[in-house]
């Protein structure tokens, strides 16, 4: 019905995350009438971010100088570690803006369902940066989920003979929340993480 | 807080329909982590759409060959003539199967808000086409909205005077759908194009 070009480009682009046939289509279709330049553009970022951006040495973050700008960087508490699923969780978190210590990207989660067990992860070169020294704290900032939560738990036992103190993220009602609409769940770890006040 | 290269990548990605921030930066940050392989091969799609395909020079569907395929189609009616708005409407109606007739893509739709008037679609061409001779129908199948409404009265005021026949697509309930949860307008619709059973 569409040229074989469309039809290759609507099978790439269903390749990316949350992109289904009829997301797809659109983009395509908009690809094909967009100016030259545009279509060109995207397609030059896209090939330069696959030659030019690899993970980080120290924390696999992704970054374009190695190491990366945040492990460089001195004025940063390199004595905490913020222990995280993902680069784009280091986004997420750099934009609160609040935190200055350093970063560690597991990769991904420890996940039954999807097959992912701990050595799928960065798990060893996070103990072997423990094991250096001169980390005083880890914070485990998984995200709140099923799979974060076993990663977090794994984390904890593989970290625990290492003797550093082992933080991970508050748990609680979200602010601008209501009770009447939170989940039971998210109740219960409320109460249970009562805060002296 | 990521290199210069996903940034460009994020801005680009921002700039297709439907793609805010947060998607480009999951959609960047998938392509980041994705096999070398995947992201060039994305890369490369884009481009060849760009180089290879066209608007078809009868019907302005996008085509890799010209005249496209459907209208080099000796086996299709080429005396009915269905307008559209944009190329994936005419996929859209090509899933359907049964339509034999021919295709005139707008490339667009007259609208007052985004001041796109008559003469910066493919009216004059249309009309042209249909001045030619040989085409015994002109379906308006232009989109059940504001804009689309304005464009099929637009095209029937500029068909009125070359005689041919115009019909648009009938409106009506969706079958599957449910008087109760029918907007007041479609009801009123579906009213007033009541069909003889």
């Amino acid at each position: 019905m569409y040229g074989e070009a469309v039809g290759r480009l609507i099978t790439e682009l269903k390749r990316l995350p949350g992109i289904g046939q009829r997301t797809a289509e659109r983009l395509a279709f908009h690809l094909v009438q967009a100016p030259r330049e545009e279509g060109l553009a995207l397609a030059a970022a896209i090939r330069d971010v696959k030659e030019n951006v690899r993970p980080c040495r120290r924390c696999f973050n992704v970054t374009e100088q190695d190491p990366c700008r945040i492990c460089a960087d001195p004025a940063r508490d390199h004595g905490l570690l913020c222990v995280v699923e993902r680069p784009q969780d280091v986004l997420a978190l750099e934009k609160v803006g609040g935190f200055r210590g350093l970063y560690h990207v597991l990769l991904g989660a420890v996940s039954l369902l999807e097959g992912v067990g701990p050595d799928d992860l960065t798990l060893r070169p996070l103990l072997d940066r423990v094991r250096q020294g001169g980390v005083r704290e880890l914070i485990l900032a998984t995200n709140p989920t099923f799979d974060g939560d076993a990663t977090a738990l794994h984390l904890r036992a593989a970290l625990e003979p290492l003797g550093i103190k082992v933080t991970r993220l508050a748990r609680g009602l979200p602010s601008g929340s209501s009770l009447e609409l939170a989940s039971k769940a998210n109740l219960a770890e409320a109460l249970e993480g009562r805060q002296a006040y």
